[in-house]
């Protein structure tokens, strides 16, 4: 397929009147639209406005999908265990399928082609099926919850070790490894000690199966933590293993300088997610100094009830908008440093390679947004449209691994329409907690 | 005309299939469709998923849209004197035209029925024209800068004044009352206080005519004016007249308590931006302190160069998100107060009388917006979804004053592309500042 239009490849280049030639799920050229024309002649042509890498998501909760909005205007501990636990735990087999088959839908829809996933206790095969049939490259994993956890939720260690090697064993390189595994512990609240420690030895067992959670979001958790351990957070989660190039900690907003030294050294990825930090009051992550630090900081959306969307635009634009104002300094995150987070820097974060940029032997992972709209008018610089202008809506083009997922602004790999009115049914019976 | 769909009417009132009937420019009912059709079988129908009052956008420049994107990452004053004021004074008669027409196009596709409008110097003219054309709700004014500014933008005072007062004549009333005068001194940085006193004369002298201007939006203006005058900005405003139940004052980020108590007694309106105020690293306006003491907050997207978006529904989002994660209070201005921020305080600040409500008796000034759409899925709370979710894309239908100007998302009181393609056109020529 060769696909033309101004081609955003990466931060440094753009290229107008450009293409992007993709021949099974790789891109073998990026160029001239000329040239990649007389070069490439017999390939199937699309026209968009602009092309860009599908942005990385990298620390979404899909399964959450059913409850956007459930739980507006309140902290993120009341959240979680008033409204949003109770909603996880009372989802059945059925509607966790729904809400996952939702989430992906929305990304698809608007730009996302990979995330990492949050997914909840029970029912995970559900979203790792989800994911294989509407096509979006993930990392996934089921959440385990040993302590301190509400009913329906709360597992034995060793149950929840086994059903993650399980799901492992089943879905971590499915769909030719557009499928991977993180070791997914909720966070050290909710966590013994062993089951932390067992996270580290179930992702060093399996070859390229890293480890997500949620770290230090908020002020609450980071004094639970240290009542109970007698730690930071951070220094904690370092101590029972999970710090490393294969880790991706959600959130970071309350670390302190010995643990940013941490982060730094042990090369682990942080996951910026501004929008569900600013609606849960949980605070402002220290993002610059993070970067400053050579530390790797993608973006996430988090999840539907915290957010309230899943669109990555958004959550670029409010990742700049957050640091400049929580700074004083117009300079911060410009567009640049934005493009990157949601794109190169979430999908090291997601650890897949050759993923991220437009470039000739990297992964056919691209979106074609629409332009010519009048809140896209004038565009005077690309990146700039992208991080602070472009919303989700105006993707019209979406394609992972080469697959085309969705054209002219219609998935075709799913019938929307069929699982909107599915979770429509379910949302009306949801138990949305207190 | 007979309207149905799920009828937020305002902060208060939320009618499942419901129904609002206009006829000429008002309201006639507002209720049960089923009810609503008996009534009126003959009017013409039409159906939305999801009815609200317009917004309103209590600070707005319309006329700078030609520059959108082009001076990101920059401060206030910067931006101001080395990007958007030599814009300003490039823009020929023709091209301020195009850039206030595509500033309105916005708003209309957006969802925005009612602006409170700061031009600029020359040509206002062309704003007052292109509003009546368009067919929105306005609150006008020439801009007046009679002191430290650039060439091509300082005027002499009095012809400045003059200017106004012509302006006033030909356009307070006009379009059947729909477009009404402020007198807009720029700001107390780029104005004589013979300007601004002349600018009260002025608003005293004709009925109905108001005032607008910038105030405390940022340190390094604060510092000036003080350093001038010897007073505190709205100390200074005030003595010079500028504050009142006639007063619009956008930002107020920068007050200290005795300022606060005079924009409280005089009645005076203040009109929040947070996107611009995030963008420009101005600081976080203390709009809680405001609404405790009873001061009316309007919400505004400020232009575009600074948003970079006229959305309406991008800015009650960011309103809310702000204040949250400003004060670590998750409570902090709930969807509630941000409707009631965007319609009728922004009604109120933008002085229309019987605009921001969908009530009977009451203005036509309607839109629609689709909800069967992915991120919207599920709904559970109707000004959750419109304060946290709904985007500008939504609106598919928008009415001013019982006149249709946009159904089935396209605008049918001009052709949206043939502005668009002008303002490419200017664009690429435009002096877009050092």
């Amino acid at each position: 397929m060769l696909l033309s239009g101004t081609v955003v490849a990466d931060a440094d280049t753009v290229i107008h009147d450009g293409a992007v030639v993709v021949e099974d799920d790789v891109i073998v050229a990026v160029g001239d639209r000329s040239t990649c024309l007389e070069q490439y002649p017999d390939h199937e042509r699309h026209a968009c406005d602009l092309l860009a890498p599908g942005t990385v998501g990298a620390h979404v909760h899909s399964v959450q999908s059913l409850g956007r909005g459930i739980a507006d205007d309140t902290e993120l501990l009341d959240w979680l265990f008033e409204y949003v636990l109770p909603m996880e735990a009372s989802l059945s087999a059925e509607e966790m399928h729904t809400a996952a088959e939702l989430g992906y839908l929305e990304m698809i829809e608007s730009g996302t082609t990979t995330c990492v996933d949050h997914l909840s206790v029970a029912h995970a095969e559900e979203a790792f099926e989800a994911a294989c049939d509407l096509g979006i490259r993930g990392r996934l994993g089921k959440v385990m919850m040993d302590k301190d956890s509400p009913p329906g939720l709360l597992e034995d260690t060793d149950e929840a070790l086994a059903e993650s090697e399980r799901l492992i064993r089943e879905y971590h390189g499915a769909a030719d490894g557009r499928i991977r595994y993180a070791v997914t512990p909720r966070f050290a609240v909710s966590c013994t000690e062993a089951c932390l420690r067992g996270t580290r030895e179930l992702a060093d067992e399996y070859d390229g199966v890293t480890i997500h959670t949620h770290a230090s979001e908020n002020r609450g958790e980071i004094e639970t933590v240290e009542k109970e351990t007698g730690r930071r957070n951070i220094h904690w989660l370092d101590e029972v293993g999970l710090t490393g190039e294969d880790v991706v900690l959600a959130h970071c907003v309350w670390t302190d300088e010995s643990e940013r030294e941490v982060l730094a050294e042990t090369g682990t990825h942080v996951t910026y997610c501004p929008s569900s930090n600013m609606k849960l009051a949980s605070g402002v992550a220290p993002v610059l100094d993070y970067l400053d630090r050579g530390i790797n900081v993608a973006l996430g959306n988090d999840g539907p009830p915290c957010n309230n969307t899943l669109d990555p635009f958004t959550e670029m634009r409010q990742a700049s908008l957050l640091q400049k104002v929580d700074r004083l300094e117009p300079q911060a995150l410009p567009a640049r440093t934005v493009f990157e987070m949601a794109t190169i820097n979430g999908a090291r974060a997601a650890g897949f390679d050759r993923v991220g940029k437009l470039r000739e032997g990297w992964k056919a992972d691209i979106v074609g947004l629409e332009t010519d709209i009048t809140r896209a008018t004038p565009i005077h610089d690309a990146l700039s449209h992208l991080t602070f202008v472009a919303h989700g809506d105006d993707v019209q083009f979406t394609m992972v691994d080469g697959e085309v997922l969705q054209r002219e602004g219609e998935v075709v790999v799913a019938d929307a329409a069929a699982i909107r009115s599915r979770a429509r049914e379910f949302a009306a019976d949801l138990d949305v907690g207190s």
